[in-house]
């Protein structure tokens, strides 16, 4: 068993989000395991280097865990030729200008979602790395949580049979700030901030309905701002202008239809934060982001409508839960090791810049929709 | 204390619905109270005859419930001069000639939904009986559900504050056929017998967002047919052609949104087999047909995203509630001790033919924003 | 960022409250974390001198908890420029006499409830620490009990409406002294020691009540010894002839009713020792110490009164929790690190002598209308 | 075995109370029984003649419990000499003009409380009954309540040792009838209807403080109206201007404190509608209508006021309940079978007209209270 040394430059892992998740929980974690292994048993271990400004933070957070190496200065990373991969979990803004420059360095890239703040930039940095030769991806962790991994295991064994519809239910209650402290930064909630819950979600859905429901052929969005007031993290009034909910239909190839409601402006009552019921001819299915339940068509009961008797029936009991039947792993560790054996070994990979793209498309043409107050086609794009 | 006659003209009572919630929960149940209480002490007392052309049918319901009138002569029955009020609960496609018929009579009139297959029809016969300055109504039964009537006094107690959107459910599945009876008359899914989710179903979301949530402004709505193959009451397969399930937003003036899917292709994973979740600032409900759950704004929990560990908060547990304060009767008979009380001592009252045209418009408007896949203004009505 | 030295005199902190809520869980507790955070980012330090009579035992304390300097010399303590804030937890008899001494050596000072034996005490003590310009404050602890700062903000979200009326519980066993050794000191048993409930609890009730439910302006007080003789901390017998419970209703401005009873001498059936009920025109709650549970208008229930059957409502089962919604800390380190960030930033500051005053004449006042059996009005204070 | 007839003049059982308590569930249930089994075993059988205005009523009431006599001549009825006892359920307003009328006519006579409206009136009649040697009485129903049962059975067995005081609390959220009907008549939160809720429920607090805890020696009471405007039976709104809520401190010979708070404005989260916790040396119990739970001295826990962690102890469980070990009856049937027994028998009997009129002083006595806002003594009455 030789163990491959696979040099990693990683920006970005000091905001909450590429900390915890990509750098504690993928990374380091991947690292404690010893490596990934290979299909030949070999093993990848990662060696990043942390790159950002603030020296301090990233050596702090180097010694905490271990690493040995940081750094200021991106482009003397990127020089090195002892580093392969770039990784970018920084804001959406510097995005295109650092995906660019490594490319053009040669290395390859990974990035987070999305993978730019407009569909011409994101098309032009897939289309590059394309050139490039380089692999790249992007990251779309929703694809590994293990109530989606669930549907996805219910679809491929035919369970639905055909598809009919998907009601998908996104959201929970963003406290305003006033009574008690908000539970997301105030940018989110600004639009020249770059916040609102389609350019934030929209992307999501994209590669969740491609990967388990079908091709989009079109969107019908309606977004909502119904919170006009909040307050920031020094507890100052803000104006609300970015839209906190959005109301979304999409329809597949071969007539299914999709409807997500999506809010930061909504209380929960239902199974899990996200949930999304899946209908087919045979059978359906109601998934959260752990569990999962079904009915199947010979399960299915005559239900009553009586007005005059309160509803005696209840109906989440029958349902059946689909059982955990393997180990689920962190999802951004487990898409960090499919990337990394892509790297080293030429693995088959899917969740490409170009995937990305379309996430990116969805949320530009939801938008139009919004404004135009209409359906719009969703083209195929050519990258 | 007086006890003050009323004669009735019932047609269409043989049928499923006008039997079981017209006939027998309203009128006979009225009879059997002894009649209506007025607000002085007089009581009205219906005297109904049963008209259709299935004499023997009429004679046999008749005698089951002590009826002692039958005709199957409708002409005949309008010319009579003891009887002054005409319902109809038949199908809608000859609703437009009876109700004319009968005001040309100058009866007053009270119908089920919809009042009629057109806007203009509708619009025609609003007009025709306020010219004529008859008693007029349609049946508005969803309002009288006990679980709406405490989303009601929710609005009217204040708990919601300003509101920010609906979310409505409806819907169950309604089997094929084959393996087992189908629960609905198959012309519900032909489109040349007038079948159609939007034609069905619209028309209540109408007067219950009129009633309950405010004046929309605008509607977009996306029709599907999900089932294309049925088999009717004879266990003969049909092609199912009509709309079976329908995705519909709703704008209301003050910029709240609804949004409500209706199906009959879909299981049911949620507390009833209609619910309107309803997100208002200072508090959200969730109401079924009797039962009515709310979060207030205080008691609203700060939920943790944690993809690593299985969700452990119960959120339907997290809801409160709304108990039952008051004796709640069967809606339709309650919505008919409202119109004889209008009728014979000039009570007030709401559910006018003018409330019937504003159902069909809305489901007019509905299946045009379908074919023209954009949102639709709903101008207000000039009866 | 700067670090802010802060030189404080602790007197008092070795008794059982000083030295476990101000000294190790609020000053020892700061210093850990690195100091009081200011709004500039800049960090105070406090840096404590312990003075008072037992030099060892203030040195055993200070080498557990890695305090430099100690001193039993309070002049000379006060006359270092070095330390500029004088802070009192010993007994109440010596208040007076050392805030005077602190004041008049220009320090800043801070100490805990009461401020001194008599009204005209207190308020002669913070006229002088009001013309002195000094910064000065009372420890108002419960004010940031996590179950009042839920009650606090229930009334900022306007959850109450209209306050109707208070009923609050204050109380539990203590022990005689016999079968098992008391758990409170002796003193607090002996009128002759400046015991009594009233002198105790009182001044808390009158911060409370100010701050969380509105203006005083009457008291009716009953006080009661119902236990008259225990046993002391050696285990012989004392009269005990100070109150040990004590009858209050409390009226405020505009009608509503504070009723609270507090007693030594009751054994507890209610949801915390110390409960809070709130009734307002569109909600109740019910707080203790941290949790909070509320009943809303809506969800209020139509009880039956039946003597013939055993009550099968569960009446606290109708309640709803408040969800803990953020962080909450110690409140006595939460008051201290205001009480330095308004010492040397000059940030705001509500818990001033003038409103320990206040807790005084309440205390005051209530002994009089025990003495008097009847409402003694409660004038505002001109301090 | 001999079965005595004993002739009832019951007036005001048309009423909810009087018919629902006093003729179904005590007079009917009694004759169902057989009778009144007297200590000889000889049985009691009460032939009741029902009286008063509307006959039609009446006979319909006799009609459907087999009663053979009605009246509308209470005159004639009192001439009758086959009826020898009289009994009123009817308005207070009546009482003593009817009362009088049957002690003069040498009737026995038993009532409803409160058994007049002034202390002067309910003092003559007193008077008049022992002058005139007739048996006399008042409904003291709560007596019988099998929680109160259960107290008087702990306090007969020593179990509380001293009592040190005693905490009342009753009450529950009558509905103001906007949002859904009230559930009490309209004229209880009038003035000038005889509405109140001292004048309700003092009477109450007087016999089973009497009977159950001590004698009063004086009063401190404070009313409250806290909803001022509420919707009478025909939904229209009415000024409340009586008291709906009353906190009342009792001081008992010997120095016992009852404290109680009665209100028709608080929602309940407490074991029952009404409570009582009694304290004393030995041991507490906690009473509602039919449980009660007691903690003995030896059982009592040392509560640790800790306010940096959550309430662990659940108090309630730590009390034991008071398992029933009698069948219990209708109390109003119980006091119904004593008082015919004395009658006829000449058995004891202690709930006299002289009992009635301590309830009135009460009452009449914490109205003062509350107008002089002082205590106010309770003098022991010479009936």
């Amino acid at each position: 068993m030789a163990i491959i040394r696979l040099g990693l430059i990683l920006h970005g892992v000091t905001g909450r989000m590429g900390y915890n998740q990509h750098l504690v929980r993928s990374i380091c974690a991947i690292r404690a395991d010893g490596g990934v292994p290979l299909p030949n048993g070999d093993r990848i271990m990662p060696d990043p280097i942390l790159v950002g400004r603030n020296e301090e933070k990233l050596k702090s957070i180097a010694k905490d865990h271990g690493i040995a190496r940081v750094g200021t200065d991106i482009s003397a990373a990127l020089a090195s030729r002892e580093d392969t991969v770039f990784f970018d979990a920084g804001s959406t803004a510097m995005r295109t200008m650092l995906l660019t420059q490594a490319i053009e360095a040669g290395k390859h890239v990974y990035c987070e979602k999305p993978i730019a703040d407009t569909l011409d930039d994101a098309l032009m940095i897939a289309q590059l790395a394309a050139r490039a030769g380089v692999c790249n991806g992007v990251v779309q962790d929703k694809l590994f949580l293990p109530g989606l991994l669930k549907l996805r295991a219910l679809r491929d064994a035919g369970f639905f049979g055909r598809l009919l519809s998907v009601r998908g239910e996104f959201g929970y209650w963003v406290f305003e700030g006033d009574l008690q402290p908000a539970q997301r930064p105030s940018w989110n909630y600004r639009k020249r901030d770059g916040g609102g819950i389609i350019l934030d979600m929209l992307p999501h859905w994209r590669y969740v309905v491609d990967n388990l429901f079908g091709d989009i052929t079109a969107v019908s969005c309606h977004g909502a701002t119904h919170i006009h007031e909040r307050f920031d993290e020094q507890g100052h009034p803000y104006l609300a202008d970015a839209d906190d909910a959005a109301y979304t239909t999409l329809e597949l190839n071969g007539g299914a239809i999709v409807q997500i409601n999506s809010s930061w402006a909504t209380r929960v009552r239902r199974d899990d934060l996200v949930t999304f019921q899946v209908d087919g001819v045979l059978g359906s299915a109601m998934a959260g982001l752990t569990r999962c339940y079904t009915q199947h068509r010979v399960n299915t009961p005559r239900p009553i409508w009586n007005p005059d008797i309160p509803q005696t029936e209840r109906f989440s009991e029958q349902w059946t839960e689909v059982p955990d039947t393997r180990e689920v792993q962190n999802g951004f560790k487990a898409q960090w090791s499919d990337f990394m054996r892509h790297v080293v070994a030429g693995t088959p990979w899917s969740h490409t810049l170009a995937e990305g793209v379309k996430g990116v498309q969805l949320a530009e043409l939801a938008h139009r929709s919004w404004a135009e107050r209409r359906w719009i086609p969703v083209p195929e794009l050519e990258v």
